[in-house]
């Protein structure tokens, strides 16, 4: 049965495809993007890497507006990261039956709770799986031994999560992603081991 | 890495199980057994027929006679059943580094709630992973797809679930278990499709 799962690139998004693949179920990527940049080219690859068809989800840029003004106005993406990326599992629940996203037992943001999930899958008559059953350890150590993972400097185009549209906006209204989102490294996967 | 599954030979068990395996684990099974009758037989015979090892996880005496005393009491089982659970999945992170158990996200009794889990997790230095990631539609879906089933009056010889030989203690102690666990249909898994 046809499976749309929210897909980054990362390790956490790549297991819960590939769980699901090896679980019967047929699975397809789908990144978001709000039109600002093409931040969906690493996951693509990330996606083909696996052997999965990769989509794009096309989402109103509204969402990525507000999300911006949320976390200028807070001074800290929690808030708009949370908004941002329910609203995107909504969108993935208007086309799908069955979707999924990585959210691990030990993420705080962003996650759908058990009220979330149960008035969800209500409204849009949907099925939504993410990765609840582990944390962050049997994550490391499950991902660790199923993929080829890189690790680089993120930027723009070596990351496909919401925060490279949001930076780029952010950055377009004049304030300072770099003061937001401090630089980190990027993890993304390139392949099985 | 060594992973040690709870077991009771019906599909919620038998998908972790699965799932656990199909992402690279050393999966081998494991049913609770308290020295009052052999309720394993059908959880080994549903563990051989899926391909993995099965182990008897021997159990003091003392948990079920408390489970029984608790369940007498209290006239219904759920906490009785929570109890016996956990004490479970306790002895079981006595032996191994990962374990797992086929509870899921809409079960109420018998689960660990979140605080339990980073309890456990911390106190034994383990693992813990169970279904949380799974709504039951979707546990149904996937089940059905992978194993063949099968559905049967449930009776000390069709199940291996606690509730066997918390049956038999409270019969042997002049209880009456049918008033607290009514007949019901029992499913049992029998290979893969």
């Amino acid at each position: 049965m046809k499976t749309a799962v929210l897909y980054s690139g990362g390790k956490d998004s790549s297991l819960v495809g590939v769980m699901l693949k090896r679980l019967g179920l047929d699975v397809e990527m789908f990144t978001a993007n709000f039109g600002v940049y093409d931040s969906y080219v690493p996951a693509k690859k990330s996606a083909a890497s696996l052997g999965f068809k990769h989509n794009v989800l096309k989402m109103d840029y509204e969402v990525l507006d507000k999300t911006c003004e949320m976390i200028m106005n807070d001074g800290f993406p929690n808030d708009g990261i949370k908004y941002i990326h329910a609203q995107t599992v909504e969108r993935l629940a208007e086309d799908y039956d069955i979707i999924a996203d990585g959210t691990r037992r030990d993420d705080r943001t962003p996650k759908l709770n058990i009220n979330q999930i149960k008035s969800l899958e209500d409204r849009k008559q949907v099925q939504y799986i993410n990765l609840d059953s582990f944390g962050h350890k049997s994550i490391r150590l499950i991902s660790e031994n199923l993929f080829e993972i890189s690790k680089e400097k993120s930027n723009r185009d070596t990351s496909s999560d919401f925060e490279v549209e949001i930076r780029e906006l952010i950055d377009e209204k004049g304030g300072n992603s770099l003061d937001i989102f401090p630089e980190h490294y990027q993890t993304r996967v390139i392949g099985y081991k």
